[in-house]
């Protein structure tokens, strides 16, 4: 949360002001004007200010009336959902899908288009073609557009540096959707857009620290530290899944050896299955599913296999515990769900390599919000912006007349944001 | 850096922009009034109230006059070195070590008690001894008191939890300490306040994220997230080196197995060349610099143990910048100063390891203050409150006069600190 001011730089103080204002109403839903102030800290004459600005601007709308304090029953405000649209777009499996939120979160539409995933040129045209079913119908002002994408993302670029799923490399989605469609984009990592989603909608919710971590066809982290998206320095970072676990061990597909996704991942328990039972891998070979079944049913190669799996996650995500520490991890995917036989030896080994009691008692859960993580939470990414110190950029009908903002002006709006990184947006 | 303010909460407001100006002068030395306010983006009226409050209070003192803009020659202002000192104590090795600087860091005077390492008793009788010895000399009011322990800390309770080196177990350090000089205590990891020391003043000077990593008789790490010292959600973190490496590898100190600890530090390398050598580890094997010494003058043993530590070493700073990707990795301690043989394996494995070209990128450097860093940095996380929201409490002369404040108004300052964990202070 911003500190309040009412200073001697008038443009700056109103951002922040409005911000106050507008994170209160996003949180809170509706409040009058004297809980506003309340809350807010600021003056009741500052935040009726804020309140016509942005009524007038129809960010705000008045929304009913509150319990009275004495006299007349206060107004209440709340956000105006129409006032501009955000789309998320999910760019996994086998298909694209995009779906518009109001300004409160609320989803308006949503589409899904199918690609051949071995065609990366397939798949940028189903993302752009998904966007755009979605963007026409979004019944008002197009805010931004947030992309949540597997793999190698800089954030700061707005490019996917690598995604082995969609064979994309160094692709700069970001400049691509942005130049099509004329609104700012900002396209992330999978991961990081799903700890932002739980942590704002999901099992994350009330807490200031939050690791995320997805395991399922790979393994990947999302961090929300201090209650704000963890980016790195370099727009890159969360990558868990390449956490090196043995040194000499196997080859991972990203070419190194001993990473985490040789032993954890759906494709590594099933290969590892396979080659227990002293078979090779074949495209008939059991799915996921399959060993999951079979282990509960007995199969003593199926229940070793999920038990390892399980010890090794342990041991890393009882690493990142130790160096992090953060106040609860969000687990996520089809190996984190498939039951106790592996989600008990993980738990007891991360508890084991939790090197003290605080450590030991990070509160660990399953994700909450399922598929939709991916699709929200880049929607979420956009929001954060929207309903940050720098929402000028993001909202209609607040930009500063006159003058342009100057470079230095915009910078100093980031530097209260600690440690998130600019995320793509307009103006880069 | 916080925001300028001049809000309708004067208490709050005045607090945030004397910050502004505590800060400019720590980083900038001395200011005239224009410069001030120029860089702070106050009024020039706003600006001078500070400076007059300030001032009045001995934290400031008028230093020489600047160039003229036209005009008369303006009066420059700088902290008044003797408006406060604080005191570091690093424990560690055998001897207790205290030494007081000013508020402007520079020092004032110092000793050394030794201990008998293995009476954890005598241990805080030395620390106790010490700071009387520097607290006694301080020329003017103590401010604080920061302690660097090795081992397991609890920052938010001042706690030593496990600290192998010294004996400790849940020993409430702060608690005793300030009891005994009745002044606020920090008590904190070696490698956090080493961290913070490097990030204020030496190899990290300038960037923003950093990461510390001290490699020695054991291996810790110091985060600085955000321009901030990263304690995470429980006051402990940055326990680097206890990461498993081989989770079916040998057993490490701490009752765990497959550790970094078991690999790369100064008795894991030697007690390596021993066992290689076909003799059992004695107390007259040989010291780290023999082992060192033998590798340079190309004993074939010693040299493979240093370059199996550097790749090991290198893999967990791979894991480590794949995860949290800072600006540059600061590494400290014997064995990452044992020369190319070690860092070059290490250096190669780390970029080998990093998953993307800024990954790849990131700035490796040896650290700067050397043995300096623990006492240093130990008094710099006690100036890192001074120059920070919550300086009223550790300023004299500027607590809030009438009512005293609420603890929500406490609270409402470290909000806006980001990630930072509230640190062991007054009226805690």
């Amino acid at each position: 949360m911003v500190k309040s001011t009412e200073g001697n730089n008038p443009r700056q103080s109103r951002r922040i002001n409005r911000t106050l204002v507008l994170q209160l109403l996003r949180t809170h839903g509706r409040l009058s004007g004297f809980d506003l102030a309340k809350r807010s800290g600021l003056s009741l004459t500052a935040t009726y200010n804020v309140v016509e600005e942005l009524l007038a601007a129809g960010v705000l709308v008045e929304h009913g009336v509150g319990q009275s304090r004495g006299g007349r029953r206060p107004i209440l405000y709340s956000l105006n959902p129409s006032a501009g649209y955000v789309v998320g777009v999910d760019v996994s499996g086998h298909a694209a899908a995009a779906e518009s939120f109001s300004l409160c979160g609320d989803p308006v539409g949503r589409i899904e288009v199918p690609f051949e995933p071995t065609r990366s040129a397939s798949i940028l045209a189903s993302v752009l073609e998904a966007v755009a079913c979605v963007v026409r119908k979004v019944p008002g002002p197009l805010l931004g557009i947030g992309v949540g994408a597997p793999g190698l993302v800089d954030t700061l670029h707005g490019t996917v540096l690598q995604s082995a799923n969609l064979g994309w490399l160094d692709l700069p989605l970001g400049q691509i959707v942005s130049a099509r469609f004329r609104r700012p984009v900002i396209v992330d990592n999978d991961a990081n857009v799903a700890a932002l989603a739980e942590s704002w909608y999901g099992a994350g919710r009330g807490y200031r620290s939050l690791v995320y971590v997805r395991i399922d066809t790979g393994i990947g982290a999302g961090m929300v530290l201090g209650g704000q998206l963890y980016r790195g320095e370099w727009g890159v970072s969360g990558e868990l899944g390449h956490t090196t676990i043995d040194p000499d061990g196997t080859v991972c597909t990203c070419g190194r050896t001993g990473c985490l996704e040789t032993i954890a991942t759906v494709p590594a328990i099933i290969q590892r299955v396979c080659s227990l039972r002293g078979g090779a891998m074949t495209g008939n070979g059991p799915g996921f599913n399959e060993v999951v079944s079979a282990a509960y049913a007995g199969d003593a190669v199926a229940r070793r296999v999920l038990r390892e799996a399980g010890k090794y996650l342990g041991a890393a995500l009882g690493n990142l515990v130790n160096l992090l520490s953060p106040a609860i991890l969000v687990l996520a995917g089809r190996v984190a769900g498939s039951g106790p036989l592996l989600w008990e030896p993980m738990i007891a080994e991360l508890r084991h390599r939790a090197l003290s009691p605080a450590a030991g008692a990070v509160r660990v859960t399953r994700a909450e919000l399922g598929d939709r993580a991916g699709i929200v939470g880049a929607a979420t990414v956009v929001l954060e912006q929207v309903f940050s110190l720098s929402h000028e950029d993001w909202l209609p009908g607040l930009k500063p007349k006159g003058r342009s903002r100057s470079r230095r002006e915009h910078d100093e709006d980031w530097d209260a944001g600690g440690d998130v990184q600019k995320a793509a947006g307009p103006g880069r």
